[in-house]
């Protein structure tokens, strides 16, 4: 199972399978909005923005957003805009992190930033995020609004808590965790939360689904982080290794270091602090983590991750929205299988 | 008169002296929350961001949100919050412009990605804007959201035009004035806007102030433009010729360029499509534009902006505010003299 799944087979993959046939009529309109919303007489603003948008992510955010208010009940509109609104700020956040890591692969395709230049990634990003909040401005929640624009600065704060700790072999897996759960579960949780709030739920449900998707967010990062070290670049979408080669440190060269010998730390040092890489290095890496069950252990950590986002839906009683999104942490976590 | 003033010594200045002196308490609390709102427990956040909001910009455009708001009477408090997040967007702009333009110097300093790299100027960038929204949600007028996300868009939108018609001779006026409306001001029009919008002032006023805010704006450009080719490195707190070395199409050039000849339009051809560029061609620029008098009357049509911005405000009875914001008018156009 691949981090990269095309649309429309979503479908066919028993994992989101349920969720996706709840919310398949609610995602057409979701997809409909993005349409609309990243035209511009501009061409250039279209051309970068579908490039990445069209190339197949899975659009498992917006899904979310739209499960969680369809567990709460919520019979209204706003959900459609929110959700697009969260794809949004996550196709910004993927243009520039591309610009930040000088990717040159996204999705299986050139990045962005690669056909267009530097430029037009940061500026088509910016151009994203305004119209994410134009349609949340639209939907005219206050309590949404502020759930997201947290979201945007606690996302932007995890980015650069990351590169501040990029090149630092010391990170404990607590100041991991803290980045990811910035960067990443933070735009998870507040997809999550708005759905309660839209529908005018008590503080508990809210809670819950904001708990619900951080965990989730945080074993999805995790899976990625394994994968990136254990897929191939056909299912990955991305190239193997690309984490290693930007002196990325994450959950499993943590573990790797704290776990080795002196001679593995000496090789982590040079490869990830000094960005001194040779060509067998990868593979030396990939080896030294298997020896201290580094990447099995990195999924075993996701999975209590992922207990926790089921134990926090165990508020809402038995529904198909709550069994489909329970069946989104067991698909996040066997993409690592 | 350079671009460059530091604040302590906006009160001494002629031009927007009358302004500083209404606005200055108010100021003080928009500063307050601009040092609040740059903090962050990664380090790294403050630093990039201060380095830029210290170096001395006149925050122009939060000044003009607070005498707009003191021009309709508005009583409350949320035109401070509102203030400081219009400089966070400006800052956020100014922080990922200088990645775009790849430029080394703002504000007479290093630019701040020459310091902590392009990744920490998007990142930090990123984060104030966020900032600037949470801020926005607390003050919790949905209509002064609306036209601050609005600008936020229209500005990335800009700034894409930008760089789509940057190498670009045959960019006519008009495609010009419509980028600088988008990228310069737009932001003005909303930081002026919303000051009635709070006040609760009839849609007339809401007009004018947008109208005088978005004229104001591109007297401003034009201004900044016309000095690119004037100033001196000292007075500009940015090198001279920097758009031409960026090969940015500004006014100065559209004008020279439709005026010349022949050979002199090889000369823009080469220089700023090809990007081939010697030692004695800034000289040869500039001199040609003084031929053409393509400077001076950029200078010209700066006042044309100026004076319907002027007009705008005829609405508004005689006031304090209202000759504050006439002056500042003056002071933005007389920076060329």
């Amino acid at each position: 199972m691949g981090v990269v799944i095309p649309l429309g087979e979503a479908a066919s993959d028993a994992g989101i399978g349920k969720l996706w046939s709840l919310v398949r009529t609610d995602m057409d309109r979701v997809n409909q909005a993005i349409v609309a919303r990243t035209g511009s007489d501009v061409a250039m603003i279209p051309e970068v923005a579908n490039h990445l948008i069209e190339s197949g992510g899975k659009r498992l955010r917006p899904m979310m957003t739209l499960a969680a208010a369809g567990l709460c009940g919520y019979s209204g509109d706003g959900h459609v805009k929110l959700a697009a609104s969260v794809e949004f700020m996550h196709t910004a956040t993927l243009l520039h992190d591309d610009v930040v890591d000088q990717s040159d692969m996204r999705r299986g395709k050139l990045a962005a930033r690669m056909l267009w230049g530097n430029e037009a990634s940061v500026l088509v990003g910016d151009f994203l995020l305004g119209q994410a909040f134009r349609m949340m401005v639209e939907v005219g929640s206050l309590p949404c609004l502020s759930v997201l624009a947290d979201a945007a600065a606690v996302i932007a704060e995890g980015e650069v808590m990351q590169i501040s700790a990029a090149k630092d072999t010391a990170t404990t897996e607590d100041d991991y965790i803290a980045v990811i759960r910035a960067k990443t579960a933070a735009l998870f949780a507040a997809a999550c939360e708005v759905g309660p709030i839209l529908a005018g739920r008590p503080k508990a449900e809210m809670a819950a689904c904001r708990a619900y998707g951080t965990n989730l967010g945080i074993a999805f990062q995790l899976i990625d982080d394994a994968l990136d070290y254990g897929g191939s670049s056909s299912t990955l979408g991305k190239n193997v290794g690309d984490d290693f080669r930007e002196g990325k440190i994450t959950l499993p060269v943590v573990l790797s270091f704290r776990r080795g010998s002196a001679e593995e730390r000496a090789f982590w040092s040079r490869t990830l602090e000094k960005g001194e890489i040779t060509d067998p290095d990868l593979d030396t890496a990939i080896a030294t983590m298997r020896r201290h069950r580094a990447i099995e252990d990195t999924i075993e950590r996701a999975r209590h991750y992922g207990a926790m986002a089921r134990d926090a839906l165990e508020l809402f009683p038995a529904s198909e929205h709550k069994a489909a999104l329970l069946d989104v942490v067991d698909f996040c976590i066997r993409r690592a299988n």
